[in-house]
């Protein structure tokens, strides 16, 4: 790999190096970290001060734009409607793009229950859109061992989980000509190289910096010390050999929730000092629990999200029930005042999975006027969920073992060199 | 595994929990760590003192009787001079040995330098006079990730001596059928069970219980601090299901130098809780420089020891210049007062390479008698390490990377069940 290439992506070291150390938030700010989303405001978590913090950029409406210019196709409404709302490099993929040059994708899942809700999907649902738009190939870590040594897991069970998560992540329609699901658990021990690529990055980070970042302790066990370089491995296409046929130079783009980015703020610092490109990263704002915005789902609170084996039923009857209305009081004061989508956890859901531009738009007027009653947005959205996750558990219901294994043998994949 | 097994093994467990928070010595006492031994005292480190403070027992006659009486062949003599002074549960080891149950020697090498010294090969000698007396099957670890993060190697460069070391340590005669040779950045790559069982030790160990018994620091890299646990991981023969037909509850014995006692003093305090047995140990004491007991031996000091490459010359220029003598400081003083064999190196050196016991003895009383001179007393040494020398470097030559490959590979090894 040469130098060039790593200058290439340019980026504030400085500002990037600052936010890690800053990542543990005081009493004042929003506490984002991989296992804690803790708003101090009821309207959720400030984005804005977010992309200060992390030094991270704005997703605006250029780059919007220029997402659309360069592959001629429009952009997903998680991008227009600013659910991927931060990133770092994005430009330099797009020139790879624009370039004829390939790049990948790497995403992940912690497997730590059977069923995933509604807020797991996103990524999901947003990095197919980006293996169908811009035909790239998609490498999706399952981080059985994170969920084995945070979680009250067994290694097997959490090796399960993983193999059962797969079929979720598989129903969302991923090219199998194009993607590799893998559990760290197994991959550890098929490729070499991603032990390698552990060990260079474990050389490169201290316990001080893993302190600052993650917000580890001198009483946390030395596997979650040692767990960061693992999520940090698969940024570098040489952890990859089989599937990129040993190009070590393949550029990354990794679509998350924003509360992942520590991971990578810590692998962009060690990236230059291994001869690595520093993948480039596309954020996520929080999918929002039912009783509202101000901290992520729990998969453990079966009343906190909609879940991809929830029945028709149960999921009108969550919504209905749980999901924390913006509108009045009563129908008259509804009427009068009308509704608040920002804080509607309902309208919320319909800006993830409703595509319809225009019908949002209609819906969002005659809410904020109070023309339309939360009673209706509800019903709108449980046609929808319902619709989602019904044909989510058609598509996982064919997803045989055999299926899972294909996806899961490191091999290597079609893409454009 | 059952927990009746696990309780088999008798062991102070409060003692050896003290000592674990006891390694790092304060100015008053030995320091004994895998990277530091420092004596105090110019007689070098106080054994008996250790073996209180690691909360291991002696290795006294009775039980050298007993190995004797057990196996029916004569002790080493490595372990009949008290050379091999230490142990933890090498009772529990007879037992299974004269019940005729099995059990795996697991012994490891830090490859970093090309040029091995006599030091490094205490640990192999012994241990293949275990392999041949108790017929029993062996695993070897290269520890070459250890090495790149620990010295200024890259990757490729500690895994190139991996396969370099390997070859003298196969030149010492270990049986193929028998004998597996692993490197970690190799083995982690081919056997999911090894990153499992590196998994579930670092579960159990904290940062604080590192930082007592290694010397960590904050501003360790997490490289230096996820360690330990691969350096145990080998202890529990479900870390080798190709090896050991799947059997999760072989007993293991571990010969080594007494420095490397932190590690197995960890892995036996997680062992009971993972339901598996604790491993069995015998240590060494330290092979001495050139220049004195003081400290142990550095492969990056040419002077300070015999390396396996030394031609005849070199040997013998070394013994007679380097030496640290304990004989008179002129032929009259030494005539008249004697030697002193307690420091005397070369005598030393005799105690570990001379397998004639009388003769041995014989020079004892001579040379502390002051009838025999230092430069016979060197020259005596000087042949016998040269014959070593020569005869390691004939067979290693013959070592192919083809037979490296062979021992270097998971498979079944021969073994009594």
């Amino acid at each position: 790999m040469s130098n060039t290439k790593t200058e290439r992506m340019p980026v504030a070291d400085e500002l990037e190096q600052k936010a890690s150390e800053m990542t543990v938030g005081n009493g004042e700010e929003d506490i984002v970290d991989p296992w804690n989303v803790t708003s101090a405001s009821a309207k959720g978590v400030d984005y804005d001060k977010l992309i200060k913090r992390f030094g991270s950029s704005k997703i605006d409406d250029k780059l919007v734009e220029r997402i659309e210019r360069v592959t001629g196709k429009p952009a997903h409404h998680l991008l227009r409607r600013g659910i991927f709302f931060s990133h770092r490099d994005l430009h330099f993929i797009l020139d790879q793009y624009e370039q004829k040059k390939p790049f990948y994708l790497y995403t992940g899942r912690g497997p730590s229950s059977e069923a995933m809700h509604l807020g797991h999907l996103i990524p999901f649902i947003f990095t197919k859109w980006l293996q169908d738009t811009f035909d790239v190939p998609l490498v999706v870590q399952m981080t059985d061992d994170e969920k084995f040594l945070w979680k009250d897991l067994t290694v097997d069970e959490a090796n399960r989980l993983a193999h059962e998560n797969a079929k979720d992540i598989i129903a969302c329609g991923f090219d199998i000509n194009k993607t590799l699901i893998f559990s760290d658990l197994e991959y550890m021990g098929q490729v070499p190289e991603f032990y390698r690529n552990i060990c260079q990055i474990s050389k490169l980070v201290t316990f001080n910096q893993v302190k600052g970042i993650f917000g580890f302790g001198d009483s946390d066990c030395i596997g979650k010390i040692a767990f960061p370089p693992v999520q940090a491995a698969p940024s570098f296409s040489s952890s990859f050999p089989h599937i990129f046929n040993s190009r070590k130079d393949l550029p990354c783009l990794i679509p998350c929730a924003i509360d992942q980015d520590p991971y990578f703020r810590m692998t962009r610092d060690v990236a230059p000092r291994m001869g690595c490109l520093k993948p480039a990263l596309v954020h996520s704002t929080f999918f929002p629990a039912l009783q509202g915005a101000q901290s992520k789902m729990s998969a453990s609170d079966p009343t906190s999200s909609v879940f991809l084996t929830d029945t028709d039923k149960q999921i009108k009857n969550k919504i209905n029930r749980y999901a924390f209305s913006g509108g009045g009081a009563t129908i008259e004061e509804h009427k009068s005042k009308g509704g608040n989508c920002e804080i509607d956890v309902s309208y919320q859901y319909l800006t993830f999975f409703m595509d319809d531009d225009e019908k949002l738009e209609q819906i969002r007027k005659d809410y904020t006027k109070g023309e339309l009653l939360t009673g209706n947005l509800k019903k709108e959205l449980v046609a929808i969920l319902q619709k989602l996750v019904r044909e989510h558990r058609e598509k996982r219901s064919k997803v045989t073992d055999e299926l899972v294994k294909q996806y899961m043998t490191p091999r290597k994949l079609a893409f454009h060199y």
